[in-house]
């Protein structure tokens, strides 16, 4: 991420696969902030990520595109995205759910925190009444301090239940907060 | 349900779905103990309750099958039906998750309760850690005190997140214990 560039958040398009599949594919292979098979093929991962069959899912992806002082490509580099949607369906579905990836190499620039302010207020938008994380994992502690800064309080800790490939058995963090 | 009647648990055919469906479509319907759209297709919920491509989901069927004295049919008549399968993937995987379904006219005569053991043992010898509830609707005072005589301890109560049709919001609980 060049210091020039100017971060925007847009929708995500099919084009993107390609990006976001590369800022997916090394967070899905280490396994240690997803629950997600680490054998998970590239198709699958497109289904999870752009869910198709969800009428409620909205992709984001945070976009940097060079600054006026900047040299080289005038395309835009993905660098970050987030899916929103209803946590459940029915009577659960006031109830926002979000995902968050950042690119390895774009870490520590507030990506995150950009996508998860456009996600929250979009939510609100859409009239969602809250937003609930199913799976946080307590080892995670960078993406725990995000949504504790951004009004998020753990509900429970599901003891034990993700097991990370380093730390062994560690808990899954619910969070949760009104809109 | 004939007091004569012997209630078994097999696993759930094809065959079953009829008789699934006649004792889901009421819960689905009325939308007050389950996040599903009420106006869910048959075709949905059978997709939902089979998730032919869930491979970690198994399906039984309580049956309950004419007792030595009893009079009438020869063919048992499925009276509840229960799922188990991981609640997440990958590294959330050693944690099961599991739903039931009792038909309304067999109500407080323990279908539940034999079911729910049925499951704890097959989660068990399945090597699951521990099995997590998600979404208990706290109305649903029936099921809550189940899951709490079967060893379920409620980890938190993500608050309002249940539209329920006559109560309005009311709080879903996450259950939990390990195996």
């Amino acid at each position: 991420m060049s210091d020039a560039g100017v971060l925007g958040i847009r929708r995500a398009t099919d084009a993107d696969w390609p990006a976001l599949w590369a800022i997916m594919e090394p967070v899905v292979r280490v396994g240690e902030t997803y629950c997600w098979d680490t054998c998970l093929s590239e198709a699958q991962a497109r289904t999870e990520w752009l869910a198709p069959a969800d009428r409620t899912m909205c992709v984001f992806v945070a976009e940097e595109t060079p600054g006026p002082g900047s040299v080289g490509a005038a395309v835009g580099a993905v660098v970050g995205t987030a899916q929103l949607h209803a946590n459940r369906a029915g009577g659960g579905s006031h109830v926002a759910n979000a995902s968050f990836m950042v690119a390895g190499n774009a870490g520590g620039r507030g990506v995150g925190r950009l996508l998860a302010r456009h996600v929250l207020a979009e939510a609100r938008e859409q009239g969602y009444r809250a937003m609930q994380f199913n799976a946080v994992v307590e080892t995670n502690t960078r993406a725990v301090r995000l949504w504790q800064s951004l009004g998020f309080r753990t509900l429970a800790t599901a003891p034990g239940a993700f097991r990370h490939p380093a730390e062994g058995f560690v808990g899954l963090h619910i969070m949760f907060r009104e809109l």
